[in-house]
């Protein structure tokens, strides 16, 4: 064991500990009275170890301080450089853990990389480019981005911009609507989703199309356009894009403008007595969600909004939805 | 700035830099071809300054490596040693970080350790002896636990068993029942609940009696004991004790012995037809929970049970609970 201390003076000691088989420890000594310890071991072999040394370490602490400590605690390992990361932080940046124990499926579409991880509470997990989307456990989020039961989709004209996942559509169809078209950009979610996220999506995705609903493997703006053009309108559109929308001809400057284009051409193609949906954020980012609110006074017909929080089992934090729909028309 | 390289041959090697200023960063390279890099800060000024820091050591790194690099992960920051500690893991062991923003209640009682800490998201949450108890957030956790509103508690008898935080006395009243008897041991919960915890108990614990309800701040164990001797029953007890509950008088040898004699006692104050609810463990912890069902074979009368898997907001984990009655009297 190789040992060296470093004196920051007023600001604390700093010790290191080397061992030969990799393994490496610091002890850092802040005023007025914090000593952190970090243990960092090579291979897993070893953890039972550390816990071991650990346990050791703060026996002797007690001894030395004479019971003097006022607060001990110890954060479980965290792992890194495995082949399996646990490791998805939420919206508001904060550190979570989940129980993933095995990579369903790991691949780079034109559009995104899309992961599918199983949990063991959770079920499979969808994660596009780093962010959380779905897992098999949270029905929640799509019966909030429905509505949360408070419609009648009987007999009505859905459109779904996004969806890959299928939880929305199969949801639907389950209503006996007139028809529901879902626009979802990247076949390899559809791909991933209908084999891995079966408690999700069920055998809905199996056919792009059936008795009441059509999947349109697009864009959705040129989609949007082109209804628009035509005078195509819906009962219900359904809003489940990605945070960033990912679009193949990105004519808008910034996120916002593009969010907004989203917004002023969904308006176009939603009836007069009809519903926008969307999910909108973590409830904790308050400035996001006000920004949003800002863009809803800047679309091209006046619109009001309502907005619910709900708890979506695998996201570890509290998601804001909205339901907006036009007026004075 | 100090550096110090050490060479584990085949195990890679370590870096070590120190800065004057208090902090402290290592390298680790570890064969096939990982690299770790920790940046330890002192004080939260730092923050933005490491942020930076990381991002032109990323970019160097994808020029040395020419783009070669396969995964690139970059944790949140942990924040140790402050006044505020974020990090509650969860029953099965997951690191967790919650959005904690004011310590509201923080006190050592004759029993336990009792924090009342503020989440952004969930509100006050509950935490004895470091387990997350129950928040603000968490109607779910109490609508589980009274049976999910399959049950009409209209002119019924109710035992609670615990249940400090006033939660299931407060929905339980506004159900009319007959009479509600709450035994709480900690009368310090009952305090910090009752003034920091309005979400969840409205002002139920502002007398220890109200019309159809009162709340004895005693141990359960010879509350039970009298109930049983005098013959009274309920037609629901509900156990909301902690994990290993605490008793002023352990006579049983080990957690499992007790947790029967609490079942056992509970089954003789219950009406041959009565319900008793209790809260399980999370879903992950199959052992455990394999390990209360072997229990409920061992009772003194033969029980049946179903269990619900809920998601309750603040804990970050499915949580199971039990329902059990009494069968073939």
């Amino acid at each position: 064991m190789t040992e060296a201390v470093y004196n920051w003076k007023d600001r604390g000691y700093l010790a290191t500990y080397i061992n030969k088989s990799g393994s490496f420890a610091s002890v850092r000594i802040y005023p007025p009275g914090s000593v952190l310890v970090d243990l960092q071991s090579y291979g897993a072999e070893e953890k039972n170890e550390d816990h071991h040394l650990l346990n050791e370490l703060e026996e002797r602490m007690r001894e030395l301080f004479q019971n003097n400590i006022t607060r001990v605690k110890r954060l479980p390992a965290i792992t890194r450089g495995g082949a399996i990361d646990r490791y998805w932080p939420t919206a508001d940046g904060r550190l979570v853990e989940y129980d993933i124990d095995n990579i369903v499926y790991d691949e780079e579409s034109p559009y995104q990389n899309i992961k599918i991880l199983h949990s063991k509470q959770f079920g499979n997990i969808l994660i596009l480019n780093g962010d959380v989307n779905l897992a098999e456990s949270d029905l929640a989020y799509t019966q909030a981005i429905m509505g949360s039961g408070k419609e009648d989709f009987s007999g009505k004209e859905v459109l779904i911009l996004g969806g890959g996942d299928g939880g929305i559509l199969y949801e639907m169809v389950k209503l006996k609507p007139k028809m529901v078209t879902m626009v979802e950009i990247d076949q390899m979610v559809i791909d991933g989703c209908k084999k891995y996220m079966r408690k999700t999506c069920g055998d809905v995705l199996d056919s792009l199309q059936g008795n009441c609903y059509q999947v349109l493997v697009e864009d959705c703006i040129p989609v949007l356009k082109r209804y628009a053009k035509d005078g195509q309108t819906f009962d219900y559109v359904i809003n489940d894009l990605t945070a960033v929308p990912i679009s193949t001809s990105p004519e808008e400057d910034s996120t916002w403008e593009f969010l907004r284009l989203i917004l002023d051409l969904s308006m176009k193609v939603l009836k007069r007595d009809g519903k926008y949906y969307t999910q909108g954020n973590c409830v904790n980012l308050t400035e996001a969600l006000a920004l949003y609110e800002e863009q809803l006074n800047r679309l091209c017909c006046p619109v009001e909004f309502s907005k619910e929080t709900v708890c979506i089992p695998s996201y570890m934090e509290l998601w804001v939805f909205y339901t907006i729909w036009k007026t004075g028309l």
